[in-house]
């Protein structure tokens, strides 16, 4: 059923209230997830929310929690998330760190303890539209295999970069695996199959099978630095936050564990450089009027179909299955 | 010819110090090179140093400097290379950065007007003995089409990752190219063909011929992942250091122009946790021993085949083209 973002909205908002969380951490959750829903990024949307709820009904997320603040050093905040919502803990160290950079040029949040952070673009976003430079990481489960490898042993570690420019900001959001566990879920939800490549089964065996991949593995992106990037942001995020490395890290896709990923916030202040801005907007520019491979193809940048997704989805509506819809009018 | 790195490494020297270079830092140039040689990564050894005098002899690299440091924030030093050597100028830089981390967590080196600072893993090892997270950023000419396009865009954009473990340090350094270019001009000068997917010529028309590819472009990583990955670092390193865009880029494989990219450095330091370097350490062990996909061929953990490489070669000797040879003993 096609429904607007704005009918949406009060159904998520009022779930989370029901149970004790906040009016702005309830429009800030529903937020992230309607987001992910206009950007066409349903793995990211609501399908999250009853198992979010599921968690707040157990006491795995804790409703009112947005994190403790401690600084190791001037540059370095030290977050125990203390099981709130993700967004709430980490916008509220997005805004500590904001309010830091003008003194130390940039910092850091090592978050552990927090639930699901959702869509990384989301806060690479807010630190651009700040005058920020933001970079997101984050860790999960062990669900991509190593490169040459046939066993899930890494998260699927994803990374967002968010880079103020003249125009738009670019915004990068990708996990390091060739696809997310969120897009298999998807698959699995809808019964299509995976594209070759993409996943092993729980014997380690090559599979298209959205239900056999969710007990396996997914492959990295781009082979051995694909994987050898995805391995340093698991070591980094492990390191800085004290989190778990991914064979032992649960609570991000159940509602019986407590999340004990790492999430990993870094701020930069460009300062102000004249003409920076339009520069690095007319390089954008030039990319998208380079020759393409294919003449139907224009060459893109990273957002931009995002941008343009969201832009129909808003006007058209949001598409949610109907079993998800009578679940979340259940909540 | 096959030389010992004992009876190479005073060539390199010597070549500099006759062109003014201080003892230390022709011996950290020349160890750069020597180093590179050792790994197997011929295309940023001995083959840069004819280039690099030429330049020394033409004003375009300074002998002496060093480059100025300006502390922008407590943690953000802005660096003018002066022209100066890249390894003596990064190393200055982490040096300064070093110092600096205790008090601030983290902070990062913005360089420009530096010249060629060769192979990025030599940085983050350094980073990494000193019990420091380093990551390494540094940009070029315009080398590489964007995914889905066919004119060179984008420099290749490296990154290396060190961090300390309780064994050997992770050290993870990759360009975003499906390729370097120093590998497409180390197969232009032995004459060997490109793999296929690799590379388009000046008319934006795949190639295998290395020499055509070396005035066309090289296809990014990882396919719009690894572009968007190298479109980020492009645009971080501008932002930060105000070096130039790729398509204005010079100065690293030619003799005739100043050296305008930028490089990035950024020290964190991960403190002391109880058992975490033996849980990192434990962790890589754990892959190293995951099942592979081929019986054969175990899954490696980025800089295990470089190490491996390095103490075969420091056994062995180092096999130096004659015509190679020739030219430094004339240097």
């Amino acid at each position: 059923m096609i429904l607007s973002e704005a009918e949406l909205r009060p159904l998520a908002v009022a779930a989370l209230q029901r149970r004790g969380v906040p009016d702005d951490s309830a429009a800030l959750q529903a937020d992230l997830l309607l987001e992910a829903e206009l950007r066409g990024l349903a793995s990211h949307g609501l399908l999250r929310l009853p198992r979010l709820i599921s968690r707040l009904e157990k006491g795995l997320a804790d409703p009112q929690a947005r994190g403790s603040h401690d600084w190791r050093h001037s540059g370095f905040l030290q977050v125990d998330g203390e099981r709130g919502l993700g967004p709430v803990v980490l916008m509220a160290a997005l805004q500590t760190l904001a309010g830091r950079v003008g003194e130390t040029g940039l910092a850091l949040a090592a978050i552990r303890n927090a639930n699901h952070i959702g869509m990384l673009a989301y806060y690479a976003e807010q630190a651009a539209a700040r005058g920020l430079i933001g970079i997101v990481l984050s860790t999960s489960e062990a669900l991509v295999h190593p490169f040459g490898g046939s066993r899930a042993m890494l998260g699927t570690n994803p990374i967002a970069i968010g880079i103020p420019t003249g125009a738009a900001p670019f915004v990068l959001d990708l996990a390091t695996s060739v696809v997310s566990m969120g897009k298999i879920h998807s698959h699995a939800l809808q019964g299509e199959p995976l594209s070759a490549g993409w996943a092993v089964d729980v014997t380690g065996q090559p599979t298209t099978d959205a239900e056999a991949a969710k007990s396996g593995a997914i492959a990295p992106f781009g082979d051995a630095k694909g994987y050898g990037l995805g391995l340093a942001f698991e070591l980094l995020v492990a390191s800085l936050c004290g989190s778990d490395l991914a064979p032992q890290v649960r609570g991000t896709l159940d509602d019986t564990h407590v999340a004990n990923k790492g999430d990993l916030l870094i701020l930069i202040d460009p300062g102000q450089r004249d003409g920076l801005a339009r520069r690095l907007a007319d390089y954008l520019d030039a990319l998208r009027a380079s020759p393409p491979a294919r003449a139907d193809r224009p060459v893109a940048i990273p957002g931009d179909g995002m941008r343009a997704r969201r832009a129909a989805t808003l006007k058209r509506g949001i598409d949610i299955p109907d079993s998800l819809l009578a679940q979340l009018q259940a909540l």
